[in-house]
């Protein structure tokens, strides 16, 4: 790579917040990250960002902004493709960090990091194409009647600086590099990301590598920011940020209504993407149990148990026949989980949660445990609790989710207690259909029920494993998400952070070359009616 | 038309809500529309809606929703143009009764009906054509390693039904068949409308007309409901609805702040637009004025006095050089001002607090009056006000918006000054830019400032005038509107009454057309990274 010292001082955490191409010693306050499968402390110590750090962080993204939205396309594609390879080159000593901090499995770490650099070459991709501007042109028409009409030209154009704040349970996919950045500096935001206080190294490394494809691609320097906080009050400061034009957050319910709610009263309110809690309900229909109820159990094992639990399209909520194809299915998957080893989960907040959750439903007499062993205490036991449909339907708290490799069997008798089961779930990320030749009419009717309700609609499979594509849609109505809208997953994310700009009877000159006659950008767009590229 | 008993009766008013394809004898209350123009009461008497009646349009619309979304794209496109045949036949009596309840011009009046049909044709043509709905397809790959890839297909789907709130200063274009309404039928959304006060006779003609082209195309019948009331309880209660999705709204700042608040607190917030205020700033630049400066002025004029200043885009500041060209831009359009003959307004809250406005910076000793005649009481009079740039950025409340034939001119002394008052502004529906051979530096740095300040910039014209087409962004951010990514008008106001929703492994049968192998609805799609028909 010819660029051995910035590769090397990408490996030497230093424990501060990075602010554009500099470093700040930031507040006297310091913490530490702990390794999440021994709680040991690592090293280094890392600063707590002051007030000055994130004020200068602001102004570097405001100054940056006009600089970094004017940028060429190809400009923008070369940083974010130079941010992967930076990523790549980190190597093992980032792969180590990650597993440390977030006690993940190195497979899936190496997994997460491919994915994060594809993800970041994705955005790149569609940038140079280009068309995600929705570039629309309708042209003047002088003879009109009774009025002449005017040159009318509009494209999708960046919001501002963008504040990103990082999820516990994706260490690189949903953090510094993830796909909340990858996404604004697609549409031309520059980012300021408050790290994840469960993997800081993991948040450093990252950060000096996306700070340095910004000086290898001459980005301007307020394109990027980073910084370490511990507590509330620094996220809350970032979402309240006059120049802070937008945020994206994954996490707890509480966490994103909180920094939700200072979003919407600021003097200037902002849109605030909070991706929050989905129970991801599976419906099983009789003729899918009949023909593959075992296939089925150890295909909701593989899903309830995968990367322990912690996902956000995790099944926790599956809607079974009663009966004794059911049952087969309650014994087989309760067997499974039962053989499942414990494993240590992200950090203590989250075991601590999760041995709550599975507690309170262990406690409850209106409730069958199935699998729930005790909770040890420093790794997740899965569990499995089952109730009836009825109890569901008068019980909102069985719906809650419990995060973790834990799930809730709930029987219905008949379609029609199906249907109220699908009409009366909360907003999800995700809902799953498992139907066979027979189902087709209740089929029909859940998808109905299940449509206006969830993101993605999932046909015999599971919900776990979110591609990154044009069609991914990684968003649902109230409380999955803040904004039912949007999505934090696909070529869609790009859509959160811009709004569309119209530009009447502009001066060919400054004109964004996307809106220009002859479409020199070969862009798809919408020329007087006719959508081509001309 | 063979269709005389429906339209005679569309013609006699009898004040009663329309709850689907019935009316409603609602509370006890009654209330009576009003002569604009000279204050006497207008037959007949209007009922107000009782809960009972809401809760019944609540249901028919909650029922109407799977049904009317489910119709294909024919249908819907037919239901709109059936609208727009019905509105015209109305003919002569709805272009009276408009007339009485707003005190606007019969051409104005025409004219607004012209716009309203041309708006409801132009979704039906998007209906129709279909690749509105943004279809996007990831075909699967079993052989992906490590992990085969699914099948994904996602596509815009409507949210639900919505309220729609009549504007008080487009009885047609904003109200009851209005942008709202066509934009929510083409994303398919059911309707339930909410009549402003000062227009009940029109929105009566309107909404039977709506309800007879909902049973000539054979629509569910909750796809429409018009709901009459006096005061704010029940516009309160229609948005904190549990069945509706979301809201459309133009209006007062208070009003839409006000039910904004209430969307947000709902149990599932919902999306609500609303289109509030907006002062349009024009920049005249040094080469322009200098070339031009009569005919701006002129045009200015016009821009200020057109229908009597109640547009949210009349020019309500002005930013002019010092010195002695602009000194004869501030004479030559106060002296045209000043030779305005006084106007009926809409109604009296509105010359009542136009009155007000006018007033207060009348009497602010940092502010010279240069037509600021005094307001008769029954009609406006223009006024034009006159700063130095100094006072006016310091001065937050000179900004405020005067709702009506006014404008305050403010003298800046250099472009640093000019772009000062750019980035200061607050968020605005459109900004517009003189300029002339010589002003390109100027102009590229004030279009840099505006672009991420308002929805339209306008060059070397007015922005008065908002054509309905692909092009047209007439939204902008906060405060002009309360989700500054949307549009009220253009064929982008559809996409805020809808959410992606994407099919994983999903069986043919049950795919949406858009989504089919093939593309049997010939949209143009997203298929595998390339966009095009296939």
């Amino acid at each position: 790579m010819g660029d051995k010292g910035a590769h090397n001082n990408r490996m030497e955490l230093n424990g501060k917040s990075i602010i554009g191409q500099g470093r700040s010693g930031g507040s006297q306050k310091t913490f530490y990250a702990v390794n999440a499968a021994t709680g040991e402390r690592l090293e280094p110590a890392f600063h707590a960002a002051a007030e000055a750090d994130l004020e200068r962080a602001m102004a570097l993204a405001s100054a940056a902004f006009p600089v970094y939205r004017g940028l060429e396309r190809a400009r923008r594609a070369a940083f974010l493709r130079q941010i992967a390879a930076n990523l790549e080159g980190l190597g093992d000593p980032l792969i180590h960090r990650v597993m440390a901090e977030s006690a993940l499995p190195e497979g899936r770490v190496r997994g997460e990091l491919g994915r994060t650099c594809f993800q970041l070459r994705f955005f790149a991709g569609i940038v140079e194409e280009g068309s995600w501007v929705d570039a629309r042109i309708d042209t003047a028409d002088p003879d009109r009647k009774p009025l002449p009409r005017q040159d009318l030209r509009s494209m999708l154009r960046p919001l501002g600086p963008v504040a990103v704040f990082c999820a516990s349970n994706f260490p690189l996919a949903f953090s510094v590099a993830g796909g909340d950045t990858a996404s604004a500096y697609a549409a031309g935001c520059p980012v300021v990301v408050k790290a994840h206080s469960s993997h800081l190294g993991t948040a450093e490394m990252c950060g000096s590598a996306i700070r340095d494809a910004a000086a290898q691609t001459a980005m301007p320097e307020g394109v990027f920011s980073l910084l370490f906080t511990e507590g509330h009050r620094m996220a809350q400061a970032l979402v309240a940020h006059p120049s802070i034009k937008a945020g994206g957050f994954t996490g707890s319910r509480g966490g994103g209504l909180t920094l939700l709610a200072i979003a919407q009263k600021r003097a200037e309110p902002i849109p605030f993407y909070a991706e929050m809690s989905s129970v991801n309900p599976v419906f099983i229909l009789p003729n899918a149990l009949q023909q593959r109820g075992a296939q089925i159990a150890a295909g909701l094992h593989g899903s309830i148990t995968l990367g322990v639990g912690q996902f956000c399209t995790n099944p926790g909520v599956v809607m079974l026949p009663v009966g004794q194809g059911g049952d087969g299915v309650v014994s087989a998957l309760g067997e499974k989980l039962r053989a499942t080893a414990p494993a240590a989960m992200l950090n203590r907040n989250i075991l601590h949660a999760y041995g709550k959750a599975v507690a309170a439903r262990a406690g409850d007499v209106r409730v069958r445990s199935v699998a729930a062993g005790e909770q040890p205490g420093n790794a997740a036991v899965p569990a499995l609790f089952e109730a009836d449909a009825k109890t569901f339907l008068k019980t909102p708290e069985l719906s809650e989710e419990m995060f973790g490799p834990a799930s809730i069997l709930v029987r219905y008798e008949s379609l029609d207690q199906a249907l109220a089961l699908a009409a009366t779930m909360e907003g999800n990320l995700t809902a799953t259909i498992h139907h066979a030749p027979g189902d087709e009419a209740a089929c029909a009717k859940l998808i109905a029920a299940l449509e206006t309700r969830v993101g993605r609609i999932v046909f015999n499979g599971y919900p776990t494993g979110v591609e990154v594509c044009q069609a991914m849609v990684h968003g649902g109505p109230y409380p999955s998400t803040s904004d039912g809208r949007s999505t934090s997953v696909g070529a869609r994310a790009i859509d959160r952070f811009v709004r569309a700009v119209c530009y009447q009877d502009a001066p060919a000159a400054v004109l964004p070359e996307e809106l220009r006659d002859g479409n020199p950008a070969g862009v798809m767009r919408v020329l007087n009616g006719v959508r081509g590229r001309e």
